[in-house]
């Protein structure tokens, strides 16, 4: 059977929504329980400037104090060489840096150009590579961008082909905000496979507009076997109340199973772990899937 | 550009599972906005006994309140030869018969077994014939039961086949309990469309799990082209607070014209129709596409 590997990115990715500040102690019992259902790669801190990210400022804490769990990677967002050593220095066990297929989203989101955001991995990259530290390329805006509109699939390929050749072990195509359909997903891939062996491609896709899982079963069908997920759909859109973000997680695994590929993943404490983390933060639980087996 | 069908049953399929009664009015104006919204065939009432759905009670003043549009298709379920007259009687254009692929499912919904309910709707279909009246045909359960779990592809097929067999001039297939996959919708379809030509076929997906766009576009991927969809999700599940049911119009829409398919519907519109609904009825808006672009 076919093997997907799940990298579950609730604990930095969803929380990081967050209006209010989530204890250090939940979020380290929400990675030790994610790691308990079977997940083996679990983004778990950010080392962003806590000036522009306050909800990640205990990144450190948070790696520090949970309960490792042998064969489960942890990583770290790091945005340049200051963000790396101390996602280091705190035991990340991998790191990921983050760029856009669109110039005006990078502008706004990180305050750079594309090129800049690039040559700032640089260092990043060397870095690691001395370590022997696997580096994991996050591109935002793959299937639209909120300032730019369409974003033609050579834009992300490009992006996604220069992070490849400096060195990431794995790209991972964001469609931040959720505005992509099926068949801009296939085509987006298939720009993007030229550049980057598919094997190395992760999708991460939003379900603002109710389309994630139809997107990534059309990617799933080229042959994508990467995905990123987020437990309880942890990370909704700021702007809407109910409007959800990342991909439920839950949603994801019965999917996959459904299709008859290994996830390693427990669905039914994987579905108690939404639940808990949901009643944490006073939220309503963004899987289906979780509210279904919780019915 | 390819064409999909859309029969949109909120008026109907959605209005049945709301616990208190929805004013008439209220019920012709959600019909005639969705006409003005581009949509050409409106499940709009039913002439089951008002003893069991007593929702659906005033059917015959809603078919008869509505300003009706020219084109429009307005469509009421049936479920015997007396539902046949007063449907008539109330000026439906066309009306549907209903029963399901799981023995259980029939018993507990119809109180009778599957083969009783084909031989009730031998005079329904004779007499719709003899007025010239299309017949759709509903068959429920198709990719899982409640009482007995997986349903295989071949029981399908054979209901599916009696129904086209016997003058159905389309038959809806649904996931009533929306625990399919699309591994398994394209394995049922394939069944299916060896007893019925793949035109006459519908699909009917509850996203009670999520996963109703993902099954959508797997068997739009194999061919069919039409839909039934619920405005706002309309018809959630009554056993889980959140949970929905039936797959939301809008979300359904933004797929298809992502895909490059036309619907003739006008998507601002169907938002809009989706918030207004919502808001008669008190409840949460169940199409993420239409809090997107509500947010």
């Amino acid at each position: 059977m076919d093997r997907v590997k799940l990298v579950e990115v609730g604990p930095r990715d969803g929380l990081q929504n967050e209006a209010a500040l989530v204890p250090t102690d939940i979020k380290i019992a929400l990675v030790e329980r994610l790691a308990d259902c079977g997940l083996r790669h679990i983004e778990t801190a950010s080392f962003v400037s806590p000036k522009w990210v306050p909800q990640m400022a205990d990144g450190a804490a948070v790696l520090a104090g949970i309960r490792r769990k042998a064969g489960v990677v942890y990583s770290a967002l790091t945005p340049n060489l200051r963000g790396l050593e101390a996602a280091l220095a705190a035991g990340a066990d991998e790191v990921a840096v983050f760029t856009a297929a669109s110039e005006s989203f990078c502008q706004k989101n990180i305050n750079c150009s594309i090129e800049q955001s690039l040559a700032r991995f640089t260092p990043v990259l060397a870095e690691a590579w001395a370590r022997r530290i696997r580096v994991r390329g996050y591109v935002s805006t793959v299937l639209g961008c909120p300032y730019e509109g369409d974003i033609g699939p050579d834009a992300v390929a490009r992006v996604a082909g220069a992070l490849y050749r400096m060195g990431c072990a794995e790209i991972s195509l964001g469609d931040t905000i959720g505005t992509g359909t099926p068949g801009k997903a296939k085509a987006m891939l298939a720009a993007v496979r030229r550049e980057v062996p598919i094997e190395r491609l992760a999708a991460h896709f939003h379900d603002t507009y109710g389309q994630a899982l139809a997107n990534l079963y059309a990617v799933l069908e080229e042959g994508v076997r990467i995905v990123d997920c987020s437990v309880a759909g942890l990370g909704g859109c700021p702007y809407a109340r109910g409007a959800s973000g990342n991909l439920a997680s839950e949603d994801l695994v019965y999917l996959l199973h459904g299709l008859g590929f290994k996830t390693g993943v427990d669905l039914a404490r994987l579905v108690e772990t939404g639940h808990w983390i949901s009643q944490q933060l006073g939220r309503e639980n963004g899987s289906k899937v979780g509210r279904a087996m919780n019915g």
